[in-house]
């Protein structure tokens, strides 16, 4: 195998399949994926990350596409990480839709990577983030990372961004199910994308009445009426704006990137953008910590010992907390 | 505050008000669940569980309300837990539609139990594991856990059931976006509902095609050609038969449960019902042993250092790895 240093060496140089051979390394996991993040880091953490998140059909990839265009039109290098937590096809085809990236694909100064889960859903987060750092690391400017869906995964994933859109867009069926609260607590910009098809005055309603505080709104729902609980506002001192695009046309993205512009710039006066870093590295930190102690216990106690209380446990002869409390006064 | 024993030998003996009481401790979560939960799980490990999930808008309610009458005309008292992990409403009224289950909510063999995220989302899964512990230890037989959508949430949950079922159905607007890999791959039967309605057949042939081995199927997604992966099937010596029902007439119903019963009787023949429940079982632990790890480092070195760690991380004096490897030698 390839020395991985040298790898990321040739990757800092420009040389994008050392790059993509490098994020392969990173993701598998183990050993050498552990050297290498350790290896990265000091390099990270310059990169401005942006995440964007939405149901399928609202247009996420044309809206990455066209801001990849503004950003290198301002001479900034991008990443773009495109990540299916769910996706069974080959290649991403799905999420990614590549076809529509070719124009930006062509370019130097853009590099794309599609994340599939491939059976670890529950490391996905973990494999995005070390891919950003990645990219990060060998000098990309702007890094965006775009999920699809609402599910917890896609909350991790986007928390790790500093400016989190959340794009919507009028006719995916069913409004309100698209709308969900968990992606809206944690959106910095709202994006209204296909702001020129029908329905789009309607699903600018529904997002406002949910961001707005007072009464809970109601709205109508296939003939029904539904109550909205209101989504408190995550960020104090930061009113998520409400934007209008039409990603295809490129109407509404100058307006986008300002947005984006004007909330780096409020987390970087307020603080926020600080705490957020903090509070991000200490959650990394813990969940290391946590798989560490835990590849200790199993490698202290041993393997026997577990499935001795594992025993124990199906014939209800202890419960879980009582036999946490022994394996903890065993070390 | 009531004595939660008290009020678990209460709910034990039938009072539905001690029950509803005693699910509000567990999901609570901190010191009485945990002493709550120690108390039950002598008690658990008697009732049948069986994970429904599937897209919105596929009918589980209406299944759940089917199969739960069909278990009733056994003679078997049925708990039902509808969890909806992105539910923004207030009631969880889009996923439950307790309306249609009005038939069995009168009988005081069914108790229906609705669970929301309300912010706590990492928790769900946990908390969704207690309740199920509770209404197995107070004595419910079968016990169904109804999830809406695919996402790591959804699996996790799904996973503490014996029988997974995945509910699927004709003009979900994007039948290849509803059906999602991670999903199926848990899936132990496949339940196309609604299957009296136009698109039935294709929703089938989609699901086949996904199931069944050998050349990659090609189907057509608007317009455009695909390729599906192809899932491999979890459980050797288990195919997930694929049904057809019409939920609203019972149509099929007497075949779901003769599948779950044939599930049932392969899990405990074939032993993998025993390797699933010790599976579950050592996950649970593994995860109870590393928060209480980690909460005892906290205490150990504390939240003094470990802010020392995170602004020399933030820094990029050290990277994570060594962070923890610094953090775990001081304990």
């Amino acid at each position: 195998m390839q020395d991985p240093i040298a790898l990321f060496e040739r990757a800092r140089a420009g040389d994008r399949r050392a790059l993509a051979r490098l994020l392969s390394l990173l993701e598998d996991d183990g050993e050498v994926a552990s050297r290498l993040s350790a290896h990265l880091f000091p390099y990270t953490g310059n990169a401005y990350v942006i995440g964007i998140t939405g149901p399928p059909g609202s247009g996420k990839s044309t809206l990455v596409n066209a801001l990849a265009r503004a950003y290198r039109e301002r001479g900034e290098t991008v990443g773009i990480v495109a990540v299916d937590p769910s996706s069974p096809f080959t290649g991403g085809a799905l999420l990614g839709d590549r076809i529509r990236m070719q124009d930006v694909a062509g370019d130097p100064g853009v590099f794309i990577r599609s994340m599939a889960t491939r059976g670890r859903l529950g490391g996905l987060a973990h494999a995005t983030r070390e891919v950003v750092r990645a990219l990060d690391a060998v000098g990309f400017q702007r890094i965006m990372v775009e999920t699809v869906g609402a599910g917890q995964v896609e909350v991790d994933i986007a928390q790790a961004a500093d400016t989190v859109i959340v794009v919507q867009a009028p006719g995916l069926g069913d409004d309100i199910q698209a709308i969900k609260a968990g992606i809206l607590e944690i959106a910095d910009i709202l994006v209204v994308n296909k702001a020129d098809r029908e329905g789009a005055a309607a699903t600018l309603h529904i997002l406002r009445s949910m961001l707005s505080l007072g009464q809970p709104a109601v709205v109508r729902h296939h003939g029904r009426a539904m109550t909205i609980q209101h989504v408190e506002p995550s960020r104090a001192g930061w009113s998520p704006p409400i934007l209008q695009t039409v990603a295809t046309t490129g109407k509404g993205i100058p307006e986008l990137v300002e947005a984006i512009e004007r909330h780096r710039i409020y987390l970087e006066e307020s603080g926020e953008g600080e705490a957020r870093r903090r509070r991000r590295i200490a959650e990394e930190l813990a969940a290391l910590a946590r798989e560490r102690l835990w590849a200790r216990v199993v490698h202290q106690v041993g393997r026997a010992r577990l499935d001795g209380l594992v025993e124990q446990l199906i014939r209800r002869e202890i419960d879980l907390h009582t036999a946490v409390e022994r394996l903890l006064k065993e070390l």
